[in-house]
């Protein structure tokens, strides 16, 4: 599909059939997301593929806004001790944000281009979901995106048209 | 070009011609931006393009990786104001990351599927950034984008093959 179609048909798909996502998916839309770039170059995103449906039940239940039930949620996390030795102090506050978002757009590109459905979450109870993942201290879940087959083509929700672009200086325009 | 293509060849350019990039691709690059997910839909991102080789140039004074100089910035800012409606706490402090990044990605590979180069910068001077760009107080700048057409053709930088990916639970693989 054209980058360009698939920046623009791209949406919040919350309603999934239960067919199962093959390994080579998953593989290869997390391969996408790594060719995102991250700060210093420093790679420090890890996911984690849930599929077990027990568990995806369970991730459910601390994460409210996560759709579905989904076949399978990808746990963006990042290890903020590698992260940390970047050095700056802005690494350990924002750098893992950005490169997380920036790998999950990726992924979500990557998988509307194969026909599937995803819905990223940025609120859940994080010690919750890093008991369920046993992640140890260094790994923090960032950011949750579900995945499955669509059940619906959601329409594009409204774009803002005015006010967003400004030229040289805020003030102007 | 094809969405995955895109996504892969995408690199960090850092060297530019000083041909100008006409607005009209300016405003497809933004365009692409906005069709990224945003928390609550709230698109409170506010693009600021700036083309003016002096402001260029102090503004790569104050933002040490700022490549180029780059005949164009896009310095994606944020309205914490109106992100701040969305009500929730994290919205204060994460989601305007989240979607800015999000929103980037978009840019940055809108622009390789054009043929321009690009680059992220997420340490700069963000008081002196603020005032370069007359930004009032709830506007906040989060992410530089350099653009120009290409002067080089960076090598991809290794990817991590292994250690990345986690089935269930991150102490099993």
């Amino acid at each position: 599909m054209e980058t360009n179609r698939a920046i623009h048909e791209r949406r919040s798909v919350r309603r999934y059939a239960t067919t199962p996502i093959e390994e080579e998916v998953i593989v290869r839309l997390i391969d996408a997301a790594t060719w995102a770039p991250s700060g210093g170059n420093a790679q420090t995103w890890r996911f984690v593929v849930i599929r077990d449906a027990e568990r995806v039940r369970s991730l459910r239940m601390v994460s409210p806004g996560l759709p579905g039930p989904p076949p399978c949620v990808v746990a963006i996390c990042q290890d903020v001790k590698a992260a940390s030795q970047r050095g700056e102090r802005l690494a350990a506050e924002r750098l893992i944000y950005f490169d997380s978002a920036m790998a999950a757009q990726n992924l979500l590109l990557a998988a509307h281009d194969l026909g599937l459905g995803s819905c990223v979450v940025a609120s859940f109870h994080s010690e919750a979901v890093r008991m369920l993942l046993r992640l140890p201290d260094h790994i923090e879940p960032i950011l949750l995106v579900s995945l499955g087959w669509p059940l619906e083509e959601p329409e594009a929700p409204p774009r803002m048209q005015e006010g967003v672009i400004f030229h040289e200086r805020y003030d102007t325009e």
